[in-house]
């Protein structure tokens, strides 16, 4: 039992007062874990596109002041009652999305999307009493995903997180809590590209190229990755990207482009932008018979996805995805087990690292479209 | 050998020299196959609705005089040159679609859209010499997709010819050559119900009936069959449907109360209407996180499907299917085996029955829309 178990930890964390101004390092109140959560020293945390967005509020419900940061790596500081399966001293990934192993979805095979602890954007409490854990002089702090990591300690139900190998380093794992599990699973898990296939990827972001590294796990001969901004195809390479398409550089559509350099359409695609006429693309461009197109970005509120019924019944199919369908306490311990045993490379992924006190420069770079992850280090 | 191998064969016919004017019995005039071509005795035929489409030619290029006919069973009289497989006296079933075995679609396990043989409803010749086998006082009668069983005698591709247990009975199975096998495979080697699931059927005709029966086969809990026609539900009993559905019954889309009487969706859903409403409802129908919707029914040229694309990101899939993904040549001889062994009913799709002379009667009632097939016996 660490000696602050029980007790209100005051802790360093990084505030959003309000939509789209830099945050700020305070000094702020956390309560113990109730029942069913766990409280987390986190050790390293990295910045994901979700947090800029729901940070930028434009369109979403403003709920300020907040501490967001949902990419994570840390080791559980004390448990609240009821959780049995985590103690304090383990290594854990939090994670935006749940796992209550409770309900229907849970208890499906083929399901990742928990009814009690589904990714609620709107919510900035726990569940247990409906209220937050943070407060700064008396004034609680709204909770972001169920995990708020830009803070030093943090809580969150036990659903929310991942007891992995604590031989792992933080360091490198701690990007398999969102992004990064979310391309590799929507190839490995969803796509499911066959040795020497072919597999599209459309957006080489993080995401995409997770999605990439997914392919090039499963053994796919070419992979062939669409952005909008041709730079990214250098990078892309050491994704096992092997050519490039810029829809910009064409007078077609680029399912039409993809078609005729593949005979016909890919076995594979992934979609990694949110755009809505690179979902479409993304379906169109798959092979007839057997092609399988999966969507991982999320798309904007009045999109409306279409596409002529022959493309579908002509043996094409098209799947969505959340979170690469991994079950976070199930699954992800054998993702950071990909990469100790060097199946995964997570290291071309870390482009930039920060230090907590500098956290405003990750959003920096994200805004500004440089690298790929910023790791942000608590301690620093 | 037989005694007509080789020969021209004189035999009847059931001619159709006009767009939706009754058939005429003719003595037409057969040629010998030519090379991997084979000529069936056909012994029974049936009517289904894409002949009546063409026969009517409300919108597509009209191809007369012309042969209908594509459900059927027969016998081989006599084959030509570079068939193997195949020799006289050999029950088969002609299939409107082919299987090569040598293209990428034959040659994948997920695909039956055969490259050289796939469905094409506007050649009306054979693909060797690009001429017709049939003629009426020197003049060419049309092809209907290769098999054209509205005649005593007819020349196939032998990659359009299923060899099949001369045990069975024809008059039975004869039907497995189109409609039945595209429901039964929609569900059975495409939805993929688990036992104990729930499955909607949209559309109560033949090739929906088949669906739910695949449906019963899988051992599915709950068949929720959806139909703009009531008169239909003590039919679908017999084919294991549970639940009825009138979406003009409702003031709220079907796929709402499909999701209110199934908790939040039904597992699978086949859709056999060919309407795209049917089609999107079909989709949205189904339960985020695991569920799968088939589309079988042929859509207009100009129907657009569209749905939210978070529809698609919560985990649902959409598939289509052609001939329920089976090959014709490789997966119908099994189909057979499955009424043999008495696991499929047959009877109950086979609701009339008349002889050759009185085709015209069998489109009477399907036009009509009275019963699900009608077996048309040549010998009589």
């Amino acid at each position: 039992m660490s000696s602050t178990a029980g007790q209100v930890i005051c802790c360093k964390a990084a505030v959003a007062w309000e939509a789209g101004k830099p945050l700020v390092i305070e000094e702020v109140e956390l309560a113990p874990p109730q029942a069913m959560e766990v409280r987390l020293k986190i050790l390293l945390t990295s910045l994901c596109h979700t947090d800029v967005y729901f940070w930028e509020a434009k369109g979403q419900t403003p709920l300020f002041p907040r501490i967001f940061g949902h990419e994570a790596g840390g080791i559980v500081e004390s448990v609240g009652e009821g959780v049995t399966d985590l103690k304090p001293g383990d290594h854990v990934l939090p994670v935006f999305t749940g796992e209550c192993k409770e309900c229907l979805h849970c208890k499906s095979e083929e399901s990742n999307m928990c009814d009690l602890l589904r990714i609620n954007t709107d919510r900035g409490v726990m569940l247990n009493d409906g209220k937050s854990r943070f407060s700064i002089r008396g004034q609680p702090i709204y909770h972001f995903v169920g995990t708020s990591t830009f803070s030093e300690y943090t809580v969150v139900h036990v659903g929310c997180v991942a007891k992995i190998n604590p031989a792992a380093p933080l360091d490198k794992v701690c990007v398999l809590s969102c992004g990064i599990s979310t391309g590799l699973g929507a190839t490995l898990n969803v796509a499911k590209p066959q040795k020497g296939s072919s597999v599209a990827i459309f957006g080489l972001g993080a995401v995409g190229l997770a999605a990439a590294e997914g392919a090039r796990i499963a053994g796919a001969s070419r992979i062939i990755g669409v952005d909008l901004n041709s730079h990214r195809f250098d990078e892309a390479k050491k994704f096992g990207v092997t050519e490039f398409v810029n829809p910009k550089d064409h007078n077609k559509p680029v399912q039409e482009v993809i078609a005729e350099m593949t005979n016909g359409g890919v076995d594979r695609s992934v979609e990694c932008t949110g755009s809505i006429n690179a979902m479409i693309s993304a379906f169109e461009c798959v092979h007839d018979g057997w092609g399988v197109a999966v969507l991982v970005g999320v798309p904007n509120k009045d999109d409306s996805f279409k596409t002529h019924p022959m493309n579908v019944l002509n043996e094409r199919t098209l799947k969505g995805t959340f979170f690469g369908n991994y079950k976070p306490r199930s699954d992800l311990p054998s993702v950071v087990e990909k990469y100790m045993n060097k199946e995964l490379e997570l290291e071309k992924f870390i482009t930039h690292e920060v230090p907590f006190s500098e956290i405003n420069k990750a959003f920096e770079y994200m805004l500004s479209g440089a690298g790929l992850r910023c790791i942000i280090r608590m301690g620093a």
